[in-house]
């Protein structure tokens, strides 16, 4: 099937992907005083009153923004904001779809961090949570990181952290398949932008035994001169022998391969070249790094990608959905650690027995695993206190 | 009817009065491919090549902004944004219920007049118009002045035009009913903020033969210090031969009184005091300058409120959603005086044989005068030259 010439079309007969829409019937006089004036004066007053109580009377309690400044656009890169609008709406179409959340798309018209912060602070009274989209790194870093301090509703970066929960609840169902413990085994991050780096990030606090990141100059170690404090830190977080090498170094014996990167980067020699009962998860898009038949011949054990012509997609709509769900139904002001490792832990238990190693997660449209999801971030997000109902 | 606890139940049950819906079925894998990735690169490179082609892949071809800093919202004054957001919710219901337009709520956590300008800027992408509410006066001024400058998309303050246009179109009927001329009558606005500025300088354009503001302090003359830039502005437009006084002064031998002020500051001496065939529009809500019955009295010719309790109601919601309909329809770059002068014409029409002294606008769930007011709308922007398709 054509997807390019179909897309087309159906973006321009429906002239785009959203529609706002009223849950209140406006028919007669007396419809019109209560959904708006004189009537609506009343929840006003009570807001106004109880500042918490905008959760109770407005739309805030289901509606997030997808927030773009359109510089790391799918495959397209730094588009801008206008170009990036049907991506954006179709987040918005997906979150509704999948996790029932009310989704608008924003998108920037600026690269300036400082100025996309404050315009997502000053937006703030409408929604109850923000997905940051599509922003190149390491930009996205420091937007992420100063919203965070600034904003009471959850930031939640999905390039990053969707990405790192769906790729860890993949590496947890593989190594359940492999007989292995996460302590006991290493894994080499191909790309160090803004995927590799959440996911390094959550296997360590899973506590994998050992990772080495890699981008296009190879490992990163802390000999390595001229790196931005992202990969500064990375280099701190990774690598406890401070090795130096290429990426078919750094996979030497190492018992998983995480592709966030370019494609076909990786040769059946560097996969063969790794531990017994290997982890391949060659995800860029949408060519992987190795195909998955050349990664099968040189010996891999579980095979994901980011395809859905394969086995084992590895999908960022498995999780978004349910952990905005979650965090919107108890009024999160945060999305932390602990709901994003109850999101990975939750769902790989999904598949459940099914598992096997062409079936290492649930293909979008299973039934159930998204309210496992949602219930394991909801109980997450109370536990950890950052609920607040 | 008791509507304060009424509208508490309703937004209550609903927590909130606006959804964000999809357009677009997504149940299989082939519709994740044309909606999301995939195929979605495709409409996102058109636009990148073709700027334009954002109104024909993306909602922005009927998708507006309602923005708010919270200032001025109905009687309620300055309760900020959060509380402010029941009311921009009720109007994003009415420009979909009588406009068929995308309305969703932006609510700015902000009073900067610059900050809030360069935020609208921003998130121009996605929006087809931009129509400013509750903002207080004389700031409202200001962000229109600058919005218009900066921005590709109408910018419309619905509290000053939507009132200008709709008490236009009730004096143009009101006029006929009396066999008056717009260009020998007089009228007298008392209030001086948002509506009565943009009302006044509507009935000048229409060739109005002099009207006096007035304002707390009184008839506002040329001899009167300390005036803002925008009262100033209007001593030079109105009042022809310099006059002071009291609003009772300045209503003796008017053809028309306009109150956007206060309630209950006419007295029937007042009005009985105005000339023949006197028109009479207290618009104060929810108590109106003088009730109805005792303008009657008093001899009014034709009285209009804002209240639906009475015949004539003056009422926003008659204008607005057409105006942007038929704005959005050609994709106008912005909404000019041509096109309200058209979209008070066409209301004042819209009327018909029905017109008589207790019957001098539609009302709001009367059928047919919204299109006419988008067709009106439609022909003056092509006219003017702001349409664009």
């Amino acid at each position: 099937m054509d997807y390019n010439k179909a897309a087309l079309e159906l973006h321009k007969d429906l002239v785009g992907k959203i529609t706002v829409n009223s849950k209140v019937p406006v028919k007669t006089k007396e419809d019109l005083s209560t959904a708006y004036t004189p009537g609506v004066a009343e929840p006003c007053r009570e807001i106004h009153n109880t500042p918490q109580k905008v959760y109770d009377y407005t739309s805030k309690s289901n509606l997030i923004a997808v927030v773009s400044d359109g510089t790391a656009v799918l495959g397209l890169g730094d588009i801008g904001a206008d170009a990036s609008i049907p991506v954006m709406e179709g987040k918005c179409v997906l979150f509704k779809e999948f996790g029932d959340v009310d989704a608008f798309p924003i998108c920037l018209n600026t690269k300036d961090v400082d100025e996309i912060v404050r315009t997502i602070k000053l937006m703030e009274p409408v929604f109850g949570g923000i997905n940051l989209e599509d922003i190149a790194a390491p930009r996205c870093f420091e937007i992420e990181a100063k919203l965070k301090e600034v904003m009471d509703i959850p930031i939640f970066h999905d390039d990053q952290h969707g990405t790192a929960i769906v790729t860890t609840a993949a590496i947890i169902n593989a190594l359940k398949l492999g007989k292995k413990k996460i302590e006991n085994v290493t894994a080499v991050i191909n790309g160090s932008g803004a995927a590799g780096n959440s996911i390094a990030k959550l296997l360590i606090s899973f506590g994998i035994k050992d990772i080495l990141m890699c981008d296009r100059t190879g490992i990163i170690s802390r000999n390595r001169r001229n790196l931005d404090k992202y990969k500064k830190e990375l280099s701190e977080l990774t690598n406890k022998d401070n090795k130096d090498g290429t990426l078919a170094d750094a996979m030497e014996g190492a018992d998983i391969f995480i592709g966030v990167s370019a494609p076909n980067v990786v040769t059946k020699g560097m996969v063969s070249s790794m531990a017994k009962k290997a982890i391949v998860l060659p995800m860029a898009n949408p060519t992987p790094e190795i195909m998955p038949d050349l990664a099968k011949e040189a010996g891999a054990f579980v095979i994901g990608t980011g395809r859905s012509d394969f086995p084992n997609q590895v999908n960022n709509v498995l999780a978004f959905p349910g952990i905005f769900r979650g965090a919107l139904d108890v009024r999160a002001s945060d999305i932390n650690e602990e709901m994003k490792r109850s999101a990975a832990l939750a769902l790989a238990e999904s598949v459940g027995d099914k598992l096997n190693v062409d079936f290492i997660l649930p293909r979008a449209f299973d039934e159930g695993y998204m309210e496992k999801i949602a219930d394991a971030v909801k109980k997450a997000a109370i536990e950890s206190g950052v609920a607040r109902i």
